[in-house]
C-alpha cells in the first residue's frame, strides 16, 4: 500500500504528513469512502424515502449529565411496500456506514427491488456525526471541534442507537412483533453483523455484505488486502501488472492519484456500468488495462487506466490532485481509525502491485495523537465483538448471518468466507467487488450475480418463516 | 412491600423518605445485599485466593479525555488446582456483583469444590464502583461523589471490565485457548449471564444463577416478588401467614426492621444452616413460625420470628433499627437502581403477606431526581440485554447457558424457568432458595441439591469437551 496514500494504516509518511503534506489526504480509504461529489445513480430521491428525526441519547452507557444529552439522528423511511403490523411483513433496516445516509440508501437498491416481494418497511438510519445526524446541535463544527465531543463517535454507540431506534419505531408503528432484518455493506456491513450478535432480540437476521470484521489486530494478514488487488489486476494481464509495477519510480508527484484509483477500481469492478464511489464501465479493471491503440507509451497506458476510475464521464477536464474535499461526509472516519478502527494493511510483498510499504503501529499512533491528542484502542474491536477463532466461537453460537464477499474486492481477505454453522453462512463470488449484491438489479446483471440475490432472498424468507411458526407455536 | 422498606421499589414513602426518614434506609433490597457484618462462612480466605490488580480503563464506549482515566480493579485469584495452559483444563471466572468481592468469593463454595475436579483455574472480579475497586484513585468518597462521577457505574461498563481483565488475563499465562466459564448469583448470574451473550468469543458457558433477568419493564407481574414470600410462609403454616397479615396495623415503629426480615428469611431459607446475609439455621421459616411455648402472644411470635434472622447467634443485646451500616459496601446498588436497574415491585394484592403498596415509576424518579440528580433510563436493560420473549429469541440464538433458580426465592419469578433450547437450560429446584447451588456443599445437604450440582458439573464437562473437541476438528 503506497503510503502516502494512506495516511492510517501507513507508516513512511506520517512524520512527513502530520506537519506538511497530510492534509491533502482525506481520510476516504475505508471501503465506503470516495473521493467524488454525490451522484445518485437510481430513482429520484425524492421517490424513495421520507426523510425523519429520532431523538437519541449521547451516550448509552454512562450516566453523567453529559451523557444525557441529545442529538437528532436522521432516518429514511419508505412504507410503499408494507404489508403492515398486522401481517407478517417485514421491517428491513440499513445499520448506516461512515457517511451521508442518502448515498448509501440510493446505493442499496437490492432493499427496493427485493422490497414488495417481502412487503417489507424500508429504513435507513444514519451514523452519528456524520450526514445530518450531528450531536451539539447539529453543528458539525462544534461537534468535530476536540476529542471531548467527538468521543462519543464510536461504534457501540452506533449499535445502540439503532436499537434504541428500532424499538422506538416499532412501538409507534405498533409494529412490536414484526421480523426486523438488518443490512449493511462495508463498515455498514460490520455493523449489520454485530448487531444481529449483540441485539438478537432486535434483529432476526443480516446480511452483511463486503465486511472486513476479521481485518483487525493479527487474524488476517497485513498483505492480504495488496495481494487481492495485485491478483485482479495480474490475473486480467500480467502485462498490465508489469507495467503497473515498473512505474512507481517514474512517477512520484502523481503516485496517491494513481494508487488510489486501483484500489476502487478494484473495489468496484461491477459487471455493470456502475455510479456508487465514481461511474465507471462495467469490469473496469479489463477496460482500463488493455487498450492496444497506446503501444508501449507507459505512461499513456497508466493515464488510460487513471482515467477510467477519475474520468470516465469525460466531464472533468484537469484533475486537482491536492482535492481534499469530503462530498460524502466521511470525515468521521479518520477519527474511528484513531480511536477503533484501527485495520493494519500493508503492501511489503515483493510481488504487489504497489510500491513496498510497511505497517507501523507506532506511526499509526504518532499520527492520532497529533491529529487528536488521543491514542487507539487497537484491541478494543476483538475484545468487543470477537474475531479470534470466529468459527469455533459462532459454530453454537448465534444465527441468521449471511456474509458476503466478492472475491475481486480487497477488503474480501478480512471478510467471512467460509459457513460457519447451518445458519451463518459465507456467499463468495469469485467476479464479485464491494457489496455488488446491495446494488440495484439490472437486465445486464451476470447470472452468478443473479444466484447470489436468489440465494439472499431465500435464506431470509426462511428466517422470517421461522420467526412467525416459533411465535405461534 | 412495605413501602417504608424498599425505596427503589415503592412509592408512598418517597416524598417523605427524601427529606425525612430515607437515610435510614440503606439500599440492601436487592438479593445479594444484607445487613449484616462480613462472617465468612468457609475457610480461613487466605488459604482461598490471592489478591491482585488489573490497570482497568474507566470508559469503553467513549473515546474522549476523561474516558481514558484508569482504575485499579481488584481480583482474586486461585492456582491451586489448574492444571495449567497447556491442558484441556478451564477457567472459572466469578463476574462480580454489587459488593465486596471476597464476601462473594467466600460464599461461592461450590466454584471451589469442583475447581480439584476440573483442574479449574478460579478467579474472581470485583465489579467496578465495589469494594476495593473504585475510581478516581480508590477514593470511595470522591468517587460516589456526584453523578459526574458515579456515572461510570454500569453494567454494560462493568461486564466490558470483564472481557478485557480475561483476555489480558489468558495472555499473561499464554492461555489464550483455556476454555472460560462465567459463574454469578443474583445480579452477579445476571452479568454472568449477559457476559456470554455478549461476549461468547471470551467464556464458553455461564452459570447463572438466581438472576432476576425478566424482572424488567412488564416481562414479569410487579406482585410475583410478593406473592413467592407470601406463598413461602403460607406453605409452611397457613396460620402463620394470618398472624403476620393481621399484624402490619399493630406494629408500625418496627414495621421495616420486620419486613427485611422476611424478604431474607425466603431468600435465604437453604436446606442446611448458612451464614451467607446472615447466620441462620436450616430452614428458617419453619422455625421461625412455629414454636408452641409462645400462645397467642402475636408479638412475642413475631419477636420470636424476627429474632431468628436478626439474631440467631445470640449475640445481639439490642436491635438498632436505624441501624445505617453498610459492611458490604453495597452503596452503589441505589445508583444502579437509579439508572438502569428498574424493577418494578409492588404488594398490591389482597392475599400478599406484606401490608398493600403500589409500585409507583412517578415516586421513583422522584427519589432519583432528590438523590443524584438524574433520570432512570427504565427501558434500557431491555434494549440492551433483551428479555421480552426471551424463548423465541434465544431458541435459535446463543448457547451454554444454566438459568438456575430456587423457588422459595422471590427474585425466582423474575428468572428463566423453563428450558430455551438444548443448551440454554433451566435448572428449577422447587425448595431451593436464592443461588442455593453456589454455596460451599455440606454433607447435610438434601439430596434434591446433590442433584442440582450434579447435573450442573456434567452440563459444564459437555461444553468443555465439546470446546476443545472443535479446536482439534
Amino acid at each position: 500500500m503506497p503510503p502516502w496514500l494512506l495516511p492510517f494504516f501507513s507508516s513512511l509518511i506520517f512524520s512527513q504528513s502530520i506537519t506538511s503534506s497530510f492534509a491533502k489526504f482525506p481520510p476516504w480509504y475505508f471501503p465506503s469512502s470516495m473521493i467524488r461529489p454525490e451522484t445518485p445513480s437510481s430513482p429520484d430521491k425524492n421517490e424513495l424515502y421520507k426523510t425523519k428525526y429520532f431523538t437519541q441519547i449521547l451516550d448509552h452507557f454512562n450516566y453523567n449529565p453529559q451523557s444525557y444529552q441529545t442529538f437528532q439522528q436522521r432516518y429514511l423511511i419508505n412504507d410503499t411496500f408494507w404489508g403492515g403490523p398486522k401481517t407478517k411483513a417485514p421491517i428491513f433496516v440499513y445499520t448506516g456506514n461512515e457517511g451521508n445516509i442518502e448515498w448509501f440508501a440510493q446505493n442499496t437498491g437490492f432493499m427496493f427491488d427485493i422490497a414488495p416481494e417481502f412487503k417489507a418497511l424500508l429504513v435507513f438510519i444514519e451514523h452519528r456525526y456524520y450526514g445530518k445526524s450531528i450531536p451539539y446541535g447539529g453543528d458539525r463544527k462544534k461537534a468535530y471541534k476536540n476529542s471531548k465531543r467527538l468521543g462519543f463517535l464510536s461504534s457501540t454507540q452506533a449499535l445502540a442507537d439503532y436499537a434504541t431506534l428500532i424499538i422506538d419505531l416499532k412501538n409507534n408503528l405498533t409494529a412490536m412483533d414484526s421480523a426486523v432484518i438488518v443490512f449493511g455493506g462495508s463498515y455498514g456491513g460490520m455493523l449489520a453483523a454485530w448487531f444481529r450478535l449483540k441485539y438478537p432480540h432486535v434483529a432476526i437476521g443480516a446480511l452483511s455484505s463486503s465486511s472486513p470484521i476479521l481485518q483487525f489486530e493479527n487474524i488476517t494478514s497485513q498483505y492480504t488486502f495488496n495481494n487481492i488487488i495485485t491478483q485482479d489486476f495480474r490475473s486480467e494481464s500480467e502485462n498490465c501488472y508489469k507495467v503497473i509495477k515498473g512505474l512507481w519510480r517514474e512517477i512520484e508527484d502523481t503516485a496517491g492519484w494513481l494508487s488510489s484509483a486501483l484500489v476502487y477500481v478494484s473495489m468496484t469492478d461491477y459487471p455493470t456500468p456502475s455510479n456508487f464511489i465514481a461511474p465507471l464501465p462495467a469490469y473496469p479493471i479489463k477496460q482500463a488495462i488493455d487498450d492496444p491503440t497506446l503501444g508501449n507509451d507507459t505512461f499513456a497506458k497508466m493515464y488510460q487506466a487513471a482515467n477510467i476510475y477519475y474520468n470516465y464521464t469525460g466531464d472533468v477536464k484537469c484533475f486537482d490532485l491536492d482535492d481534499d474535499s469530503d462530498p460524502h461526509d466521511l470525515g468521521g472516519w479518520q477519527w474511528q481509525a484513531c480511536t477503533e478502527m484501527v485495520m493494519p494493511i500493508s503492501g511489503n510483498k515483493e510481488e504487489s502491485i504497489f510500491p513496498a510499504s510497511t505497517y507501523s503501529y507506532t506511526d499509526h499512533v504518532k499520527y492520532c495523537e497529533a491529529a487528536y491528542e488521543i491514542q487507539p484502542r487497537p484491541t478494543w474491536i476483538t475484545t468487543e465483538f470477537g474475531g479470534h477463532d470466529i468459527t469455533r466461537v459462532l459454530k453454537r453460537f448465534g444465527s441468521n448471518i449471511i456474509f458476503f464477499n466478492g472475491l475481486r474486492d480487497p477488503w474480501s481477505g478480512g471478510g467471512v468466507l467460509n459457513n460457519i454453522s447451518k445458519s451463518i453462512i459465507a456467499i463468495v463470488a469469485e467476479k464479485g467487488a464491494h457489496h455488488v449484491d446491495l446494488r440495484f438489479s439490472t437486465d445486464k446483471d451476470p447470472d452468478w450475480l443473479r444466484d447470489v440475490r436468489k440465494r439472499e432472498i431465500g435464506i431470509m424468507k426462511d428466517w422470517i418463516s421461522e420467526y412467525y411458526h416459533m411465535h405461534s407455536s
